[in-house]
């Protein structure tokens, strides 16, 4: 089978790192093309990134060079893209405007009317989206994007509970890590002995992407879901994991039992779809009195499902509980794969992309 | 003037070691006697306490012989308690019953009925409990409790509030420093690149002191405050100082101005007394976007008051804010002091423990 | 294939438990006992160790009963030892008079005359002391030793050098990390933002070990190595991973590329045996300049080998480097299994613990 | 007593910070400009520097407009130079030409022929050098140095053993704590869990500035110390506070006793002169078997000392010892405050700037 040609934007980053190293091997995807800024272009990728992540860079894409971030010199018909927040919005329109399928990290258009915010487990069927934009695109191409790694992890936990009982209020406080700022990100001397209870623009994600991940398509755009979140983001003095307390308040309270068998039995498309990155359990709930733990638990499930513990009564609300997730896997760079992993076992690659693909596997 | 003898009970701990550092040249109170557990007994103090503050110990402190903790062998009238939970609760009661007023950090007794649960500038009047108790233990001596080191702060936050506006609902999430398990306490690979999102026993004071604290007194003893407290109790790697996110709700929805104002103009009796140990303002608080922080923030004010900061509108509850203090000091052996030097300034020392200390002074 | 029953001596530690996970799947060795101290003794291993990796505890592990470190009662013909020093000498004399050959990783018996001390790409021929020892000893066991964690990394790298050029000096400065003092170990408010210049006993064995390492089997002895060798070694707050400086003079000065290409093709029995744990190359020189650096090169190569780097003409002696080795895995755990991998390679467990083997396979 | 206006170069960052906190209250001088880099010109300094110290900006401070830095616009008769390396060559010649006395922390200056680069208690002779300098710049004014954070703390604990003994070869591996690097400086990814076994230039600086510190001065020259000092420098995850092993060897070999007494006595002309930031003793070395110690020992003698501990013997050099100092204190700002103070309590400030500093004070 020839595998399907990707291209990455934001290649040198840190969830760039993570890409290239999640589709190492990969049955269904190829890196084809690496895109970044403009120091960077024209180098061999193993000299313009400064490399993260413990294994070493792969040695086909060491030697890449590494291109513009420019729909006419990138070809690849899936392009992944960690590009920065500033310069993510018009690039990636214009990539799928010229008929790329855009599956995205970035955060402009994940709140547009007819971009799908989607995970895979959550909320499959927001993909019905893409037509309505291809239409307004007036191309093959779309973008789709993946929350922010506070909320994708937030709403792992929250979607089954709001599926089986309706949720009304959520309170959360998050403590994450130092990865999500990316790289050079938070220098050393602000977060050694320290905790900065403040994250530029986080706390708005948390408390509106959930409304539209939990909402329902009507009409060709997404009803919002009717929950009331709040959240306090803090940045604390750990490598990768988001950890999160959360206090919820429901429609119908249910047990704690039934809430454990919530997170216990939810499944979703990825694991009916059997997709390479799919863990066997979105949700695994521990039932140890001090865990989740940010260094014990960030990696089960391969980085990407979201590990809950400590359910107990909330005198404010009906129940709290914490929860933990690994920001650049199932938060950024595996949020990101699995969502073009749904397309593809969906068949949107094909349909959508196909000219755009045909042409680039040639 | 001749000062007052003060006994510390579990003086080699880290408590113990702040309250010596806090009695360096008090003008009220002076270190008599110092009493720790028994493979301290008979040692030099300098050889039994394992020091851990970046200034060194007196020198006249560092060849004191430690003595048992036992009210038969340790004389002073008054005695600052940094005893281990364990053994506090009986300890406290047979200091008490020799007729030494005990001010204690240990949680044993915090929640009795007659005796004062005291932070000086919220609830000094709840010294009235101590006439019960020196009743029912029939002795001049009582116990007088300082709160959880969360708690303190989180109380002194919410007090202004509460008499102003009247508080109903309160979700708090702590993340708290090294410092407030002891020494040896937390073993680093618990704690290095993690969080562990359990504190033994903590949540439960957090939720319940408060409404001691913010009671009133009745008859003789206290009538809890009507609110409802929900904590989630964290431990990150930090040194020193607890910052907690806080949401409230109150009976009569303020602005955001007049709470900042209560926040600023808050004062009680040890500013009015102005106490040696008392803050110039009880609660600071900072307008910048990122504060307080842990590491900027915990030693202002001596460490001897809550920073607050970044008030705004909670989409659960009414309002949202963040708070720092420091753990050891006015959460710990600052208030254990400042509870004592209240009792001073009121002459409550004179008349509760007359006998005592003019045997002591001699 | 039956494999040969395993007893993990001191099962509950660190060390312990990265013998679990190096022993899971192995080809030649299989747990079936597993011993610690009285506290834990008779509990199911998933309750007395307090399990500190990312990994989970295997399930038939979790079900085993813990044993009592006693000869009577731990039958299996292969010990591996993590004891805690104080008790490590008599009770691995007892083992190996019982018939057990016992792989240690305890330092009380590494420099008995009579008693191999074997890092197998180093000094393999030392396993001749094995005969020596069993005759004293009147037994078919034996003890074979593994070296001091900063120690075998020491001593990985200073042999390509010896052999080749012969040593005359050499001065190391260490920083390790946490898991080398074990667990609970190092207290987080002794080494959060410090750096401890003392770790009592370390600098004796990293002086004195390499000696017999690189020393000569001469008529049922070692002869030492004619090497003079000063060490400095601090505790700082990395998990896994010891780093050092090292300074070196040589008999014959190399050039630099010579000293490279000692590490670039440094090989040795492990290899030659293709033994399950040995790393493809035992000692890896990285070129670039600021490498290696203990999150990215401490699980190269599994944990399995001694990364080098930064040569460079040194003022005082010749020439300078810096390393860096997995302490408890090649420094440690993986040290002890290799050793035994190296014994079964030879056939000396069939020779030596024939008996054992033979009635424990049964 | 008007006292003698400062003008700061690079006054917003780290350094520069620490200037202005030692200024405050000083006897003799009186902080009169700040100029910075050109996006903070024009702006409060309130404004313009991202504050990193606990205590707050001096009120007057906080309220300053940043200048430029440059001498048309600067015009006090001494200038605190912390520039950056890149552009302080050329402006601290410039500022000296137009008739300044920089005292300068910056590096690009310190191994000039003419340009003394002391430490009070070292090498306070070196100051003969200045009349060279203002010869060859045809002006009053002229730029003294203080060395690299690293070594000034080296050579404080060299000093009194050349001095006394002679020494021949130095090695000496440093532990240096993150504000060596100015802010941002170090990413938190880089550094937590992890030592980075290189700092670029450092190396280089340890092991030729002592040199000139313990030479003597011949001729209007500086005749180097004859001594061979290798260095390996490393990162570690401290927040103020390098840390240093050394070996050395005498050219006569004291005792230990020798060698602790010439610590215990040593004293030079700050100590003298009693100059306002002088440390009761610049050299202090503690018995403990386990210190210094980062946390511990970095502010004792305000910042302004080298804590010395651990001697014994080495068995490749003489002796072995650990050391340790503040970065930014005595190895950097309290260095560059200390040169100046020398300088005013010598009468040079009087003689060399005295029309500066007449016209300034006016």
């Amino acid at each position: 089978m020839n595998k399907i040609p990707i291209a990455i934007l934001g290649a040198t980053g840190l969830v760039g790192q993570r890409f290239i190293t999640l589709l190492q091997g990969h049955p269904w995807f190829e890196i084809a093309e690496l895109a970044a800024s403009d120091n960077s272009v024209g180098k061999k990728y193993g000299e313009a990134a400064k490399w993260q992540l413990p294994t070493e860079i792969p040695e086909r894409v060491r030697e890449m060079q590494v291109l513009p971030s420019d729909p006419a010199q990138v070809q690849a018909p899936l392009v992944f893209s960690a590009l920065p927040t500033d310069i993510a919005g018009d690039l990636e329109v214009a990539f799928a405007r010229r008929g790329a399928i855009v599956s995205s990290n970035a955060s402009p258009h994940r709140m547009d009317a007819d971009v799908p915010l989607v995970i895979p487990e959550v909320n499959a069927e927001h993909l019905a989206l893409a037509e309505v934009q291809t239409r307004r695109l007036g191309s093959a191409g779309f973008i789709l994007c993946n929350g922010n790694c506070t909320t994708i992890h937030l709403v792992l936990a929250l979607a089954p509970l709001h599926k089986r009982f309706g949720l009304k209020r959520v309170l959360v406080t998050s403590m994450q890590a130092l990865s999500g700022a990316g790289y050079p990100g938070v220098p050393s001397l602000d977060i050694i002995d320290n905790v900065v209870p403040y994250i530029g623009g986080e706390e708005d994600k948390v408390e509106s992407e959930p409304l539209k991940f939990l909402g329902k398509v009507k009409n060709g755009s997404i009803e919002y879901a009717d929950i009331r979140i709040s959240a306090h983001c803090n940045r604390v003095a750990t490598r990768d994991g988001h950890l999160e307390t959360v206090s919820v308040e429901f429609v119908d309270k249910p047990s704690p039992g039934d809430i454990i068998a919530a997170f216990d039995e939810f499944r979703g498309e990825p694991q009916e779809l059997d997709l390479p990155l799919a863990p066997a359990h979105p949700t695994v709930y521990r039932r140890e009195k001090d865990r989740p733990q940010v260094k014990l638990d960030r990696d089960a499930e391969k980085g990407m499902a979201t590990i809950i513990g400590r359910l107990r009564e909330c005198k404010v609300l009906d129940y709290k509980f914490v929860l933990l997730g690994h920001n650049t896997l199932r938060g950024a760079a595996g949020a990101t794969v699995l969502n073009a992993e749904l397309l593809y076992a969906k068949g949107m690659l094909n349909r959508a992309g196909q000219k755009s693909v045909e042409q680039a596997i040639g």
